[in-house]
This record gives C-alpha cells, sequence and structure tokens, in this order.
C-alpha cells in the first residue's frame, strides 16, 4: 500500500467563498502515483466544509443565500456559542454542507462524474485555514 | 491490496425518487473477494445523493415532504442557477442529503447495523445517471 | 495492508445528547498499529450520526435548537413514519448531520485540525447502539 499526505493552506479575503480545489488535488493524484485507491479531501477547520458540486457561479449564489436562510450569522446574539466569537453560523453551514468526500481513483485520476468538482467552502474567512488531502492505494 | 470499480446506471421514471442498492453493493462485495477493507458508494451527478436510512415507505414520504420544504422546487425563478435550467433545488437538496456512504467490509459483507440500508436520491430524475461503487481492502 | 474492527456501544441517558468518543477512536488507532491509513466511524443506527465539530457546550446547544428549528419532533403527528413510532425526527436530524467521518492516519495518529473533535449524535436515546470504528491501512 502507497500512501500521500499534504495540507494545502487557503486564505480567503472574504467572509465567505467557494473555492475550486479540483486542480491541487489531481496533482497529488498524480504526484502519488497511485492507480487503484480512495482519496481523502476535508477541512481541517469546523467553519469549513469540502464537499463536491457543479462550477457554476449562479449556483453557488443560490447555495450562499440558501445556507444565509437556514443558518443565518445575524443576529449574532441568537447563539450561545456567540460569546467573544461570531461565528456560530459558519459551524452551522459546515454541518449542512459537510466536513469532507472521499473520491475513487481509478487508473491513476480522480474517477469523476461529468460535472463533479471539488470546493473548499469558506464560512468564516479572512484568516489562513487548511485542507487535508490523504491518498491511499496501489 | 485488492480493487473492484463499477458504475451502476440508473434510470428513475420520475423526477424525485429514493431507490435501495444495497443488494447491488453486496453483490459486488462478494465478487471482489475482499475480506477487509472499505467500499465507497458515491453519486457521479451532482443533482443525486447516496445515502443510508431505512427502507420504510412513510419515512421516505416524510423525507421527500421535508426536503422540499428546506429546498423547494418552485418557484422555479427563485434561483440564479435556473437560467436555462430547473434544477437549483435538486442541487440545494443533494446538499443535504450527502453525496457518498463509506461502508466497512468486515468478514467478507458489509459492515451494517440493524436497519443500515444504503439508497440512492435522485433529485432530478427522467434521465440516465451513474452511481460508483469502489472496494479496496484484502 | 492491516485492519482494525471495533464496535463501541453507546447508552444516552436522555433522547438528545452529543457524546465526544475521539479517546476512544485515538486509543483504536494506537492499538491498530496503522501508520499510514483511514480510520471510517460510523453511526450503526440510522436515528444517530457520527460527526466532526468543536467541544464547545454553547455550540452543542446551539445545534440542538437549530436542528429542533429544521426537523421538529413535535406534533409527532406530522410525519407518516410515526406510525407506531414517535422517531421521525431523529432520521431527519441524522440526515443534517451525517452518518460517518473518515479520518486520515499520519504517524500514528487521527491527521487533526486544531479544533476538530469526533462526536457521537444520539437523537433517539434511551436505548443500547452502536458505532463501528473500522481502520485500514500500514
Amino acid at each position: 500500500m502507497k500512501s500521500l499526505t499534504k495540507e494545502l493552506w487557503m486564505n480567503v479575503p472574504s467572509r465567505r467563498a467557494f473555492v475550486n480545489i479540483t486542480p491541487q488535488v489531481e496533482a497529488l493524484v498524480a504526484q502519488s502515483g497511485i492507480q487503484e485507491g480512495l482519496c481523502l479531501v476535508n477541512a481541517m477547520h469546523i467553519t469549513a466544509s469540502v464537499f463536491i458540486n457543479d462550477d457554476e457561479a449562479g449556483l453557488h449564489r443560490d447555495l450562499d443565500r440558501w445556507l444565509e436562510k437556514l443558518a443565518p450569522h445575524a443576529p449574532v446574539s441568537q447563539y450561545e456559542h456567540n460569546n467573544g466569537e461570531d461565528n456560530a453560523d459558519a459551524h452551522l453551514k459546515r454541518s449542512l454542507m459537510g466536513r469532507e468526500v472521499v473520491v475513487a481513483i481509478t487508473g491513476g485520476r480522480l474517477h469523476f462524474g461529468p460535472w463533479e468538482q471539488i470546493f473548499y467552502g469558506e464560512f468564516d474567512g479572512q484568516r489562513r485555514k487548511r485542507v487535508l488531502v490523504k491518498i491511499i492505494g496501489e
């Protein structure tokens, strides 16, 4: 069994954003030399997500508005966690969107459907955070 | 390390449905000959889910109604993604239900609790779509 | 490839609770002797979750209140599943919070960001239930 481990650093200039990290993950799969296996990609922070969806700007605006409706940022006083913090909503938004994805590797490549792209979802940005990529296989 | 890779084709006649795919996944685990490992099952399309829950018709109707309340289909004009499309809600519903499950394989079988069953969740059907099964182990 | 399989028994005295199971999972990783690999932790019951978030009591109260808003328990008659049952909401809450996490193992330890902790999320407690830990790697 072979493995590759890599932390990707993110630094999103806004509070919330979706960043397509598929090219970085694909490059790591190629670098690993693994032909058949699994690739785990996860946010290392609990106010951020990694998820798979379409790379379409209208959809990203819909997602952002929808998350804000289901888990609103303001008023920050509605959350007990916001005691010296203001990011309780980011913990909830991350719960909706998920922490991680596991992607199959087949023939040395990410085994994707036609529109699948991997995104980092930032819900409390303007600071340095990490995404972990762990690949195992042969 | 051994592995098995298989794409299952789905073609759901309605817009939305939940399809129990446990028998197909179990057959692939048996075919793989893998005794100890992990089985990834994921939707290859971004308007569909793979998830684990109970195979109970009342619960499935509850789930469908609940998803429609949290991420309504109509009016389609409420979503920016629906610019020549009408499936933005399907992207949101899939975000709630998740893209994938990872199931342990122990003693050559899916290692399940008493009521766990694997479902394909279709939110924009009436077309051919795929589910990926990737099994690794020994 | 090496593997370790272990079922952890839970028995939560209240209907709903979040239980930090990180120490038990870390002990199993050490026991496995695996240096590089993946650790799957999943609820074996469909009215419970395993998820990763912050171990902060205010946030847990926020999460509980938020889940109750998005998927209310009462009136139980609003759900078709509640035909002799009263736990339909627990199936929905578990859908929001997810069934499982997959955590990387690097250098013989869970590869975590600064605040990541693994929780068992119980939504229909007062009975014995199980969590599965499956570790594979080398």
